[in-house]
């Protein structure tokens, strides 16, 4: 296998080395050499390098640092607007305002972003996605003056790594047999889950981030402090409302 | 930039060459590498290459060849129930089964996705991505036993071309230009839609495909032959109803 899919870390620290133009242009290719529905190419992708749209950014990421450090900000955003205004100035009518079509251009984004992130780590640079972009889509879209019809569905920073940057090690993944299901999903049982999961519970490192979040077990930094039911809740409303500006769900 | 990223084209047409395992789990591995929110992994592979699978999942896909003739039908799923059931058994409820989650497990998903896609073309395979799985997920949830909490979003076939597949070159895009914006989204005007959609429309092969559908423009081809309003609607209220046996939306 090639190193550049086993090698992926996210990097969260990047030094102010610019980034030449050439690479830049190949991330976008790459980015817009991705598999995609019918060639319709719903999406749009926004470049934010200027320190006026990335400190307007940074908020919205809730303060991430590395939305400021590094030195390309990348918004996928899912676009039926392009695709529509051509229809339209074609004499026919669009009709991909709906949930149907919110999930395809969604996969069709982020087949993009993946291939804009592989190949951004193929020119040696370090990359983070910052899932924080559903979290405040409408503040963002106002920043990036999407119009009705664009759905930013994530951010991808990328830069070269600091000097002092600690390339980690690949962040330990559940056990291969764990995601994997051949021929048929295959139902798994409650020790079959505890033997997955345990391998990753019983690291050093795991078990000091539980200490650390005062709880009792990995499973309840998730559900209590991490990624808790009340933000989820308030979040998933937020994002729903927004996205029904575009999209009839 | 690296050969991968540019030489992406969908094959349509399999021989019966067997992949090695090994290049099966490089693929796999691939997948598994890629980022994903919080290190949760909400998604599952189902690797079917059984014809007995294979032929259920064949009307499915509305009997596109593929599906048969390619060695291997990956189908990528969103997946909350391996976490879920990780959550409760650690004695905690778990908290996502909303919108939100719903499109942070499928970003996850395809994530993975493309980097399956490109290791087995990086491994001399050829792939295709079927976007039909949205439209018959619930069946095809059926054929792959998934549990609530389980939604097929993308199939990728994979196997060696044919001696006889002339190898198409790249699909044409958009220009560049009108898929990426910096800084902001720049709103276009009708000529730049005009500008960027009549260099696919001048194409002799898009002429031809325009003809053969009889209708009068590029763009009538997608409205009213391939993605219609009304086919559009249907499906997507069908997966949008399956869609909420798992999620709240």
């Amino acid at each position: 296998m090639a190193p550049i899919f086993k090698k992926h870390t996210s990097v969260r620290d990047y030094s102010r080395r610019i980034v030449d133009e050439s690479i830049i242009k190949d991330i976008l290719d790459a980015a817009i050499r991705a598999s995609n529905t019918g060639n319709m190419q719903l999406y749009s992708i926004v470049l934010s390098t200027q320190p006026k749209i990335k400190d307007a950014l940074l908020p919205l990421h809730f303060y991430q640092q590395m939305v400021k450090q590094a030195p390309l900000v990348f918004t996928f955003c899912a676009d039926i607007n392009r695709f529509s205004q051509w229809c339209r100035l074609r004499g026919t009518e669009p009709c991909y305002d709906n949930f149907l079509w919110f999930s395809t251009a969604l996969v069709d984004t982020i087949l993009a972003a993946e291939n804009a992130a592989l190949a951004a780590e193929d020119a040696g640079l370090g990359i983070c996605f910052l899932g924080t972009t559903m979290y405040n889509a409408e503040e963002i879209a106002k920043v990036l003056n999407l119009p009705k019809g664009v759905v930013p569905v994530v951010t991808m920073v990328a830069g070269y790594p600091t000097d002092q940057t600690i390339k980690p090690q690949p962040t330990e993944r559940l056990p291969f047999e764990a995601v994997v299901h051949f021929e048929q999903y295959r139902r798994y049982t409650d020790e079959q889950i505890d033997e997955y999961y345990s391998q990753i519970e019983n690291l050093d490192k795991m078990k000091a981030f539980v200490a650390d979040n005062h709880v009792n077990n990995l499973a309840e930094v998730f559900t209590q402090v991490r990624y808790t039911a009340k933000d989820g809740a308030a979040f998933s409303e937020k994002y729903l409302d927004f996205v029904k500006k575009s999209f009839t769900i």
